[in-house]
Formats: C-alpha cells, sequence, structure tokens
C-alpha cells in the first residue's frame, strides 16, 4: 500500500485486523470496518436458498435501520453456514458485541463470514478481539490493506481496487473516492468441510441515499460479479456490501452516469481479481458472446461454456477444440441457428456457420490459447444480445485443491 | 457371448461388423443392424440444437416411413457433426449404398455416426463395407457382440443388456425378447476434436405400432438415459433407437406394463453401465431425491449435484464433505426449507434440518463413500417428489484424458 492508495481512500472509514484464533493456522482472521457515523448501505446476497447465518443476519439488520450500517465485522476461518439456531445466535452476539465496543447499535452492525461450514461461529472469540480492534482503528492506508489481508482464506493474493471521480459541486471541483477490499478464488481449504465464498465491500465518501444506493449496486453487480465464474458452485455466504459515507460533502443523485461508471469499474475489477485468483487455474478466459436474440440469451452461452467440464478440460490442455464450443452452444438453450454461428479466438476464424472456418489455423489456434489470458467471440447472428463473461479453465490442480481428503 | 445370451436375442434381426477404415486406428469401426422385414421403430434424440448429420437425417426418414426401419447402419471414428451441407450429403449416401446392397427404401435406413466433429463423413468408406457386411450378415451371437465391439469409441467395456417376457398368447406360454447394445462413456478421443456421444440400440421381436413403441420408449429413457449424468455435457449425437420386429408373433398394446417394465429395466441396465464406464471415475453414486415438491424439483437436486465441480471432487477424495452438497441443494432452484432438509451416506446420517447431524461420524462417512458405489439420499420433507440419479465423481484422471493435447 502506497500513498497513492492512501490518497484513494474514501474518507469516513475507519479500518483494523486482528488474528481473533478462528483460523486454526492463527494468521489474522478478524477485520473491521468502521464508519465515522451511521453509512447508508446496500448488499447483493448469494442466490442460493441455503444462506449463512450472518447473511439472515444482515438483512434482517439493513431492513431495520432502512439501510444503515456503523460496523462491517468480517471474519475468516469460520463460515458459520448450517449452523442452525447456533450460527443465528453467534450472529447477533457479533453484533451485540460490538455494538458495545464501538457504540452503536446492534441493527447497524454487518457481520460477515467465511470458512468452514456446518461449525457454529465461536462469536466469543470475535467480541474478545473487539477492544484491540478498537484501539487499532485508523483511516490509514496500512491499516486499510491489513483488513484487506485479514479476511483472505485460500486465495493467494489480496483484491483491492479504487477510482476517483472529479464532480463540479458548488462551483467547485470536488473529488469523490470509490474504494473495495474483498476475498474470494473459488477455492476450497484442502482438508476442512470450507466452502467457496466471495465477500466484497465496496465504500465511497459520496453521500448517497440508501434506495440510489441499491440501484447503483444492483447495475454494478449485474455486470461484474454475475458475469464471472470458475466452477459454477454458488456459495452459501457471497456477499457484496456498499456503503455510502457522505464525508466527501457531494451528493450523488440515482443514476448519475460517473458514479455508476466508476461503481462498475471498481466492481469489475474485483470480479476479474477473483477469477484470476481461481483456484488451480492455468487460463483466464474472456467471453464475448454477441448477436444473441438478447442478452439474456447471451449470457445462457456465455454460461454453458463456462460451466462446461469438457471446454474447460481443451482449456487446460491449450486443445483449439472448438466442438466442444459448438456443443455448448447448442444446449444452452439460448436461440441459435445451427448453421449460423461464428467463433473466434482472439482474431483468429475458427468456426463460420456453425462447421469448420476454412481459414481455421490449427496451430496458429493452439498458440493463442496457450497464452494465461485469452479471449473468445461468438457471433450467434440472432440479433442485437451481448455480454462479456470471465471465467477459467478445469486443471488437474483443481482436482487436486478440492479431492484430497486427510483421514 | 455365450448360449444364454444368443438364446436372448430378439428375433427378425441380423448383425455384422467390419473394418471401413474410419477409425485411424484401423479397428473395427462400422456395423449394421438389418431387420429381415421393415422394423416398426421409435428413437429419442439429444435435446442439444446442434444436431449430427445423422440425426437430420434420421428424423427425416422416420417422419417418411412413419416409423419404419431395416437398416441400422452405425460408424465409430467420425461424428459426421459440424461438417454443414457436406454432413447431410455424406448421411444421405450412407443410406443411398445401404438401400442399393440391403435391398430396401433409402428412407429405411438409420444412419448414426460418433467419433471426430467439424470433418465430413467419408461415406464412401461405408459404401464400400457394406457388400462385405452383407456377406457376414447373422442372427447369432457372435455377430452381435461383434456389432456392439464395433461402435465403441473410447468406451473401455462392451455395453450389452437382455430381458425376456412369458406372456400367455392364444392360449400358450409364448416369449419374447427385449435386447440391446450401446456406446457411450462420457470420454473424448484424446488429441482429435472428438465428441462425448451415447448411442443406444434396443430390439424386440414383440410386434408393437410405432405409435405404442413411441410412449414406451419415452417413458423407459426417461428414467434411465434421462437420469445419468458423466460431465453435464450434452452431445450433438445422442441416440437411442427402439426397433420391434414383430418376429415372436405376440402382439404388444401401448400402456403394456410387462412390456415397460422389461424395456425400463434393459435401458437402466444400459444407462448404468454407460455411466459405470464414466471418464475417469473412481466412484459411482446413486441420488436418492425423496420429499420434493414435484418429481422435477426432485431431479434439480439430482442434477445440481451431478453438475457440481465441488461435490464431485470432494466424492474423488471420498471426503465427506455434506456442506457441498448442501450448497447445491441451496442452487438447484428446487423449493426447499434450509432448516429442514436430511442427507444420509447409506444408511449413515449425516445431516438433519440442514445441520450436522448428532451423530455425524466422519471416519464412518469417509470409509462408506470410499467405496467404488454408493448411495447418497436426500429427503427434502416438501411432499412426494422424488428420483433415483446415477452419476459420477470428478477426477485428475478425467482432466489428464480431456485435456491432453499433442501439438
Amino acid at each position: 500500500m502506497n500513498d497513492l492508495s492512501h490518497y484513494l481512500i474514501p474518507r469516513g472509514f475507519k479500518f483494523a485486523a486482528t488474528k481473533a484464533g478462528v483460523k486454526t493456522s492463527g494468521k489474522p482472521d478478524f477485520a473491521v470496518i468502521v464508519a465515522d457515523a451511521p453509512a447508508c448501505a446496500a448488499a447483493e446476497f448469494t442466490s442460493n436458498r441455503v444462506q449463512a447465518a450472518p447473511l439472515i443476519v444482515d438483512k434482517e439488520n439493513l431492513h431495520a435501520t432502512g439501510g444503515r450500517v456503523r460496523v462491517v465485522a468480517v471474519n475468516a476461518g469460520n463460515a458459520n453456514c448450517a449452523a442452525g439456531e447456533a450460527g443465528i445466535r453467534a450472529a447477533r452476539a457479533t453484533c451485540a458485541g460490538a455494538a458495545k465496543v464501538f457504540g452503536c447499535s446492534e441493527r447497524e452492525v454487518f457481520p460477515s463470514s467465511t470458512g468452514i461450514i456446518g461449525v457454529p461461529l465461536p462469536a466469543e472469540k470475535l467480541t474478545n478481539a473487539m477492544p484491540e480492534l478498537k484501539e487499532l482503528l485508523s483511516d490509514d492506508a496500512r491499516s486499510f490493506d491489513e483488513a484487506a489481508h485479514a479476511i483472505l482464506t485460500t486465495d493467494t493474493v489480496k483484491k483491492t481496487a479504487f477510482a476517483r471521480i472529479e464532480v463540479a459541486s458548488g462551483g467547485a471541483a470536488q473529488e469523490i473516492r470509490v474504494a473495495a477490499f474483498g476475498k474470494g478464488s473459488g477455492m476450497i481449504h484442502p482438508q476442512l468441510a470450507a466452502h467457496a465464498t466471495m465477500l466484497i465491500y465496496v465504500m465511497t465518501d459520496a453521500a448517497i441515499e440508501p434506495d440510489a444506493l441499491r440501484g447503483f449496486l444492483r447495475s454494478a453487480v449485474e455486470v461484474s460479479f454475475n458475469r464471472i465464474s470458475v466452477d459454477g458452485d454458488t456459495s452459501t455466504n457471497d456477499t457484496v456490501l456498499l456503503l455510502a459515507s457522505g464525508a466527501s460533502g457531494v451528493k450523488i443523485d440515482a443514476g448519475d452516469a460517473a458514479f455508476a461508471e466508476a461503481l462498475t469499474e471498481v466492481c469489475t475489477s474485483m470480479a476479474r481479481q477473483v477469477v484470476g485468483d481461481g483456484e488451480g487455474l492455468s487460463h483466464v478466459v474472456e467471453l464475448r458472446i454477441e448477436g444473441a436474440a438478447s442478452d439474456a440469451d447471451a449470457l445462457r452461452v456465455a454460461k454453458a461454456i463456462a460451466h462446461s467440464p469438457l471446454v474447460k478440460t481443451a482449456w487446460a490442455g491449450c486443445d483449439p477444440n472448438w466442438g466442444r464450443l459448438a456443443a455448448a452452444i447448442g444446449y444452452s438453450g439460448a436461440q441459435i441457428d445451427p448453421a449460423h454461428f461464428d467463433i473466434r479466438f482472439g482474431d483468429l476464424p475458427i468456426c463460420r456457420d456453425g462447421g469448420r472456418a476454412a481459414e481455421f489455423d490449427e496451430a496458429a489456434a493452439h498458440t493463442y490459447i496457450s497464452q494465461r489470458e485469452f479471449s473468445i467471440s461468438i457471433d450467434l447472428h440472432q440479433g442485437a444480445g451481448k455480454c462479456a463473461f470471465w471465467t477459467t479453465d478445469l486443471t488437474q490442480e483443481y482436482i487436486h485443491i478440492n479431492a484430497d481428503y486427510s483421514t
């Protein structure tokens, strides 16, 4: 974290992290974001019908406060999921502890958890660590960085993103900042019943009301986190939280294009960082679907490809096996004409009108997809629907990571 | 193939196989089933919108004849898919050649292909081999066996199934026979752009009209081939064909329970043989979903589990990680109550009311799922919907098979 990063951290928030003893490794496992005053908040949660206890409590709290958060309390090492009523009690105990230490209402606390599931969270370890966190609270870049580190599980790299916007306000140029940290690699902690989870915290010092904030977040999530897949498994804990402190003094109204763009940029960067840290990957693949009957159809095709073990293993082998792509396009459920779709690897023509392109050059195609990152474009010639999507290959290392079990 | 098998082969059909030179290995790659007289026929094809040329021609032919087939011509080594108009011409050329050699109408020929895609089928290799096949035609067990072998691609074992029914007809006990051979292992031919394909040919010597035959086949397929998954990829060539020669002299009407049961038994056996030969598998898993709001919901849960890389890799590692099952149940789209579903491994309680069962014994669970074949039962407590489903784990060997590419 350097001076530039510090310069980019939204005003009105403080950060701290410590070792609460939840991770068996003894590494930092507990971080808080504390807003100087209740921040406006919007959140998106996993669509999984099995939801972890903190998500249930978060929804209750956001509803009760009308979208206000003072303290975000994130632990790694235990997902507090599938733990029944004990899990709910543990999440509420975390809220109660934070409310007491940081001086706010229990409802203004937003707990998050990631780690093993099926075991109730030892909330007392979190509450015991809170006084220390209060002492450590700081708005400097180092604290932001430590919080971003403490919530990692099997991620191999820290994930942060920043954006700034200059706005004319009251006749003078003013600035608002957007920043995020988060975790997620689709990875499973070996030997433990841990589950892949993506946790993303986005902060801004713009002043934005909760209703408007929800609209901004939903739009940004739709084209960022909803456009990535590592293994197609949807976690029970996935959470994206957006907080607006208002500390910049700049008010942003619903639909503001500049803010929407900055938020989308930060979310897309975070999404691509999550995919880029996907478990065991050797390739990151950008899918560009166009000419679909609708955007929804474009997404169907992208997801069918991103979830196909045959396609993903071909990528792992740098195998330009476009037949597997054609098959996935065919079973995607999207409206297609089998005799009228095209596939390109980068700029290389691979398939035209549903058959092998006349210019198909297997060696060139193999060389192209031997790169760590590459792009595949598909034109369905059905309409104006399109999407961009990011995914990974499926490697022996993925199996190694997820299958190894020590008795 | 022994005498018992011969005794089980439906009357009214002859078989032959040879090396037509389509497989680059030079192994047998072309088989025919020839009915003594036009047999009544019903077929089910892949739901993939990208369909191989023979499937398009098969549908035209079955429509033109009202469901009559004299000759089934199956080649391995080339799937005749994504080859444009040249593929259609090749399939029609196969029909024309067979009609000439075996003395029937072109429309009474049912071509099938499996192997590499994107390359037009060399139909002349098939037509050149037909006179030899005509010489070899026989109704004996050895010919049946050779045909069953010739259509295999990367299958590691031959797949056949037999059933017999005794029926009272005209005051005397008579017998009808049902037999099937087929191929499919979800496997991809290394280094070639070949696609997983399941081809199944079921024959009976009962006399059954095409309309009734379609009803029998649809019902049997629904609880057999539509209840298996190796990797979730739906091939462009999947075909199940049911032929009724009538040579037993026993007429079967629509809805006959004994015939339906025999056909379902044969189809289920074939389906389980296909799963049991799944690519690189180390475990075959039976899923028993019950208590779902509907049968469709039960199937949603089974498919979500069967297609989850995280669940399948846990099985590969003999890891009793039920949290991954809970997550898949949650995102399946089925109606569930997160606080009210149970999971058992065989008879072992694993999860109760959405949380870890009090009797959960990790060592016992690990030992149980270390078996090559095991069963997982899930009760959703939502209604009377249920299904049985068979699938495999996801292993490093699967990746090895599908990812290795030689430049």
